[in-house]
């Protein structure tokens, strides 16, 4: 090794150790839930809440992907499976040749709303119902400081350049939530 | 509905939608640098480290699978392509017929030793490098509150029932940490 390496200490291991097994068990939890009782995988959830919350129900595939962390293999993998399942359909961007955009159907809606209050709930006793007030606080900013200093590609919604479908953001506010589709209120 | 959802508010959606993308993002990330400097997947880093740490470098399927948070079903599938490798043994359990143990191989202690600087490096740059003394001490918090909750089958190290193999633990000190094999002092 040119450079030594700066080994965790024994607290930071303890971290470490506690949080990816958190991590991991929570994401397993959340889609034990999903899986059976709406008979989705969590990763189609979250597909599916993110295009709920876009304007017209549309992103492009490179936004999807950015959005969730997740590679374009395995995005395009999973939109194939809920193209599949008539939640999603795939169709070609109008204003940029290159790109394509991915449509939530009114039945991918329809199965997003039946899904939301079991998910909602999940992650309510999962994880709020766990901590304080302050601890969700400092999650929140150790969340957003991490993300950070990750690849620029990973952005949340509205750090997002929309180079398709662009000037919609104003037309169509984004009233819907993560973990709770736009419906939430209705049901 | 049976009951009325308690639905995140707008704070907790922000905390909950940041927290999960990040978290997504740093396991993605972790895996690219795997897959490029060591050539494994995260999941068979985290599987070779758990061994490493173990009394005769072995445990139970069932108990590996409680560690990492995951299904019988994916661990089974990583550990066959582990042996594939040459880096883990699977082997009956001798004092339990219906247990199976999984073994690192030499060959597996080496390339996780080769893979453990440039893990560790990116751990640190990705997440204690961004966080304060104090973010990292309340992260330890919070990750410990919300395992508690999970499914029990999922602890931690020395939390978890050993009835195969047991009474190693007491001869075997764990001097190896998590995201480091003992051979990080050498190294």
């Amino acid at each position: 090794m040119a450079e030594e390496t700066r080994w965790l200490s024994g607290a930071e291991q303890d971290v470490w150790r506690t949080f990816i097994t958190m991590t991991s068990a929570l994401t397993d939890s959340l889609d034990r839930q999903l899986q059976r009782d709406a008979k989705m995988p969590y990763t189609y959830y979250e597909i599916l809440v993110v295009l709920s919350e876009a304007p017209r129900r549309e992103l492009r595939m490179s936004e999807l992907a950015g959005l969730r962390g997740s590679s374009r293999s395995r995005l395009s993998h999973a939109v194939s499976r809920l193209e599949e399942a008539g939640w999603v359909e795939r169709r070609e961007c109008p204003t940029d040749k290159r790109g394509q955009l991915a449509a939530l159907t009114d039945a991918g809606f329809a199965a997003l709303a039946a899904a939301a209050p079991g998910h909602v709930t999940a992650v309510r006793e999962s994880l709020f119902d766990r901590l304080t007030a302050e601890q969700v606080r400092v999650l929140g900013e150790i969340s957003a400081a991490v993300l950070g200093g990750l690849d620029p590609d990973m952005l949340l919604p509205g750090n997002h350049p929309r180079d398709c479908g662009g000037g919609h953001v104003a037309d169509s506010p984004h009233t819907a939530e993560v973990g709770q589709p736009e419906v939430g209120a209705d049901t």
